[in-house]
């Protein structure tokens, strides 16, 4: 049987992100990456240190948790992770099974590894990783990903985390890269620290004037779509919501 | 020669709200509107308070005003009011001038007056205003412009202000009314002082947190999509940026 590795479930929440910010959406966050970003706001996920929680669950136990937690208060899930593309058949089962509800499925994952399930889902983001984030993402293997999405005519999205001005010019060198197959592009300001308590609105709101700027400043990026964490705005650093 | 009444010609900037937030864009606001909103943001476009400042301008002339202000550095111009769709053919030969030079068209309205140019706008909201406005929707004629921009497939959504509890009760009308046509649809935190100065943000998250709280509240809602005005919480209530 297989078992998808599950690190938390949570909502009903509004996805604060990306291209379906405001979304009324279910959580489900699975253990496991290929990365280790230096910034990684879920690095719980991958380090060892709440390895204890992790859960193997098969594709219908998930969705039966999702049901008893959400009810009908939800028609839409988010898969994040960790690395949600490294899973195979259980999350194919897993999305079509939601898709046998009339649930739709987000997906957020950084693009280092394709799975045939992607098409399957209904608003998937692609989030390589800039190079504060200490990664080095393999741009062949991108490339091949995107055009597959691209011909297919997946309803899918590039979004870059954004911290400094290094991360902006690698933003600008995808959408350089990206920009004839007019694929939506979102930049996501970076939240510098996940860990702080408290309000923490004015820094974030700060951060995206920042990037406002950049983006206003010249034509290269006239398609991109600048975005805060709206959560991070109204909730700050909470976890879980 | 037909002209279009110009109220403020300003950017780029970004646009802070519904379908195509954090998109870099040039605004136009046109003079006029047949409604007298109670919170109207911009009532010196019809309350006669800036009437010197209207310019009957002719399509090619708010292009080239357009072009000296952003030179290439947008590819989209929002149209609003006021209430753009009060406009004739000055308005469909002026977005026929923007295509010309591959510039995208966002366009606001309430709905209370149908244009063919509708079908020609690239993302359009049509924004119907609820009981906290003191106006009162006939509702029969924003049937006949919803089906028929469904039926034309338009990139189009619905996008409601809320201030209070009866505007999303009224809010939820409308999605009830319209949810079989699955057309994206927004719900946008009011402002309840535009007027205000300094920073507004903290108030304005508030009012978000409630909103998200309304929407997580129950299923009704499930397919809504709260925002705030990424604007105004950025940069309080400047007005031409
Ligand atoms: S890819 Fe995502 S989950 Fe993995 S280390 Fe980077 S930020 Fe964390
Ligand atoms: S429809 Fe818009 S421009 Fe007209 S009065 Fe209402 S808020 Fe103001």
């Amino acid at each position: 049987m297989n078992k998808i590795p599950v690190m938390e479930i949570f909502g009903p929440t509004i996805q604060g992100e990306g291209m379906v910010m405001g979304r009324k959406s279910m959580f489900v966050r699975t253990a496991g990456c290929d990365y280790k970003c230096s910034w990684c706001d879920s690095a719980f996920t991958w380090d060892g240190s709440e390895k204890e929680k992790v859960r193997m669950m098969t594709p219908m136990e998930v969705f039966q948790e999702l049901k008893a937690l959400g009810g009908n208060n939800f028609d839409h899930v988010t898969i994040t992770g960790g690395n949600p593309a490294l899973i195979g058949d259980a999350m194919k089962e897993f999305i079509e099974l939601l898709h046998q509800s009339a649930i739709e499925v987000g997906l957020e994952t950084q693009g280092s590894k394709w799975q045939d399930w992607f098409y399957l889902v209904n608003d998937l983001t692609i989030s390589p990783k800039p190079p504060s984030s200490g990664m080095n993402p393999n741009l062949e293997l991108l490339d091949d990903i995107i055009f597959k999405l691209r011909d297919f005519k997946s309803n899918f999205s590039l979004k870059i985390v954004v911290f400094d001005d290094e991360d902006f010019d690698y933003a600008k060198m995808l959408n350089n890269r990206y920009k004839e197959s007019s694929i939506p592009f979102f930049l996501s300001v970076g939240n510098s620290n996940p860990g702080e308590d408290g309000d923490i609105s004015g820094r974030l709101l700060d951060s995206l004037d920042w990037l406002w700027g950049k983006v206003l400043g010249g034509p290269e990026m006239n398609n991109v779509r600048p975005l805060p964490q709206l959560h991070a705005l109204v909730w700050s650093n909470k976890r879980g919501v």
